[in-house]
């Protein structure tokens, strides 16, 4: 903290002094991703005159790890000139993601700044569907042929190679520039320098299509443990890479998704401290209202046990305690069974394994409560008169609606989410919440109809 | 599908054939991560076979890809000559996290098998707490000293790199071992052949303590964009290395674990498929038991009003539909926030803004559903005389209930995280059930007394 005060002083002086050359020299040494949050919230102006001064690459770069709106800000803010040279120097997947968060006419007009090269290669990245492999691309890759010797590829790579953003990757191309395989940058500095490229090919490559959505390239990159891997187009020709780096942002994005939707809102889409209240209102409120829209059946099916919470209220005072029970076990019976689906820990035609856990752990979990609910009026009616004379037809109808809920509950959540996942909706749609809005409209009829049983020519 | 069959069936000719030449060079080509799924089901005899023929850098990188209980069986199948030489030529950080997994004995029986060097490096990382960055710590990286050329670093690279983990970021260190920089490889290949190590120094790298949490180093990966980073001891002297691969495990890891808190259970540690019943119905018992006590007070704070669902039944009916349209708007709260949270989107100190927008975001959503509680009980009035001659009294109070409820939930779903975080607890704790519980208690007080306030002297 202290420290960033210092930087953020010193910055400040510098540029109240004008002194652009020590201002660019002690910018020097700092890495982008130190220095962008230390800077972000200075003041616009100072913000324009350090990136006027800072070497291009630390600029660049920089920028790319700013927040959006500052982003947006900065960009005014430099002349047109400069302007056009920063978004031409932008790594081409930054600039993607950058451009795509923009209103179209801004967007336009940035892209119009671009030279007509770096204009078509993002004009093709955007129009690749959100969300896929296309959008996190980046032409910036190293490709040698195999009849080259390691000699000639090293000596390329060392021409060729600066502006290319992963180079720890080498990929082997044929002459259409259809790839044969990739090859990790340590196989090259390991192996004799006159031994031909295609002796070092073994074939082992994984590969993805621009179309293909992200979360198909974060389970290769989870399986083979790469740091880049290739995008080919339908003819195997090789147009981009992606790399890691990108992955962990893609898996922590996937993550937030599932999380909101599991916890009964709609996924968000951008930060919870800066979207706009309208949007967040909107979001949460579309999954609210089909939930209460849901849970109205709870105050019919209420409405046909009136006369029986008439005779005896004091079936009323457990309603919350029995159904919420049924929706908690749901809960968690669904959110362990969706995460395990997103893992890929089973399948569907598993469905019959997961039911018979969730059979047993259910009816375990529900004798547990049962068994509780059931001593808690025991005991209160020990000492009080609370429940009435029959407090043990009472104990015993909360007890036995408790076992059958709570399994119920447990086998709803189990099997919704795959039944979900069979018609083709995202699992995660089966959140918490609604799970817990089935069970208790269903929990009620259990309840009342154990009560039913139990308490028909006492109470009822 | 059809062509893993295939290459079981071919393995499984090979072997009954006793062909182990051609098993061997039919192994050849493949990658290990493809390879592991393919063959993790074969007669653990046919296993060992292949394991016993297989190219030693195949079978042990295909080994790192078994799931654990294939890795224990077949350990046990090898002779104690080639389990040794497959533990001893394991990745020290796969090794570790193997043995972690195993009994206490079967550990020790294992590491006794290990050279003495090797036993050494695996004592020290066990040594390591569980999630530490010690235990996802590797050894093999490649260290150059400064004084050196970018030549006799590439040929000392060349010479020394072969079982080095990663070549992609090469260190630099002082004469006593001590950490100068990370330098990405590309910049030795494209530097020229006589400059100075030193002079590519920037003095830009971020470094990790063994006895970091894996989180920190998590978050170290997303914001540096390395592929690895340089873990040092008190004296900043150079004593391991951890990669990007682990770290996408790692995030599914705590992403499972966040997903199962808010879910109301424990974290399982283990696989939902596979882990033993009588483990999961304990974690999952655990805090369903806490919820059901916590629930209870409804059973309670009902009793209350006993007398006045006596009097007003129709008031009963609609307790599930008001409390549980609280305990919604909670999960969706505690939900964002707890996410926004993890990100590191806000701090604690700026509890003040957050609780302004749940503030604003809560009363919109109160009341979208209290307008549309209050028109359900109004519209079904004008057909049907369920709700008696006062019915407007009744969608009055469900009405305004819902908007005081729906508020609080957003209030006490948002507040809590932070209230936990505060007194040094997991936010995650504070389960989307968690706050439904909480909120289904209050919400039957808000609810009883707009109740009270409304049908005074006509109902009540």
């Amino acid at each position: 903290m202290l420290a960033q005060a210092n930087v953020k002083s010193e910055i400040t002086s510098l540029v109240d002094r004008k002194d652009l050359g020590a201002l660019k020299k002690y910018l020097e040494p700092w890495a982008p991703a130190d220095l962008a949050p230390i800077i972000a919230d200075l003041p616009i102006g100072q913000l324009g005159a350090l990136f006027r001064v800072g070497s291009r690459d630390l600029v660049v770069m920089t920028f790319t790890y700013m927040p959006l709106e500052e982003q947006k800000k900065l960009l005014k803010l430099l002349t047109q000139e400069q302007a056009a040279a920063l978004l031409n120097a932008l790594p081409p997947d930054d600039r993607t993601s950058f451009l795509n968060e923009l209103p179209l006419d801004v967007a336009m007009q940035l892209l119009s700044m671009l030279t007509p090269d770096e204009r078509q290669v993002a004009q093709a990245l955007l129009a690749y569907p959100e969300h896929s492999v296309g959008r996190m691309m980046t032409l910036d890759y190293v490709a040698v042929h195999p009849e080259w010797t390691v000699r000639q590829a090293l000596d390329y790579i060392r021409e060729h190679g600066y502006d290319r953003e992963t180079l720890n990757v080498i990929f082997v191309v044929d002459d259409g520039g259809h790839i044969m395989d990739d090859i990790r940058v340590r196989r090259f500095l390991l192996s004799p320098l006159d031994l031909p490229v295609r002796s070092l090919l073994d074939g082992n490559y994984a590969m993805l299509s621009p179309t293909d959505d992200r979360e198909k390239a974060l389970d290769l990159f989870k399986k083979y443990d790469r740091v880049a891997l290739p995008v080919v187009d339908e003819n195997r020709k090789l147009i981009g890479i992606v790399t890691v780096d990108d992955m962990l942002d893609v898996a922590e994005e996937e993550a937030t998704e599932d999380i909101q939707k599991l916890g009964g809102t709609e996924a968000l889409d951008e930060p919870y401290t800066t979207i706009a209240l309208s949007r967040m209102v909107k979001k949460r409120a579309s999954w609210l209202v089909v939930l209460f829209l849901g849970e109205m059946l709870t105050a019919t099916a209420m409405s046909f046990f009136e006369d029986e919470i008439a005779r005896a209220v004091v079936l009323a005072l457990f309603v919350p305690l029995v159904i919420s029970s049924g929706g908690n076990a749901g809960s968690q019976a669904a959110t362990l069974v969706i995460r395990a689906l997103a893992l890929g820990e089973f399948r569907l035609r598993d469905w019959w394994r997961i039911m018979r856990r969730e059979l047993v752990a259910g009816t375990a979990l529900g004798l547990i409560l049962g068994v509780i609910g059931f001593l808690r009026i025991a005991v209160w009616s020990m000492f009080s008169n609370i429940y009435g004379p029959h407090w043990i037809l009472v104990a015993a109808t909360v007890g036995l609606a408790l076992v059958g809920i709570v399994l119920w509950g447990s086998l709803m959540g189990s099997m919704l989410p795959l039944v979900l996942k069979r018609l083709g909706f995202d699992p995660a749609t089966s959140s918490a919440p609604f799970v817990a809005t089935l069970v208790d409209v269903t929990g009620l009829i259990i309840y009342f109809s154990v009560a039913f049983v139990i308490m028909k020519g006492t109470l009822l």
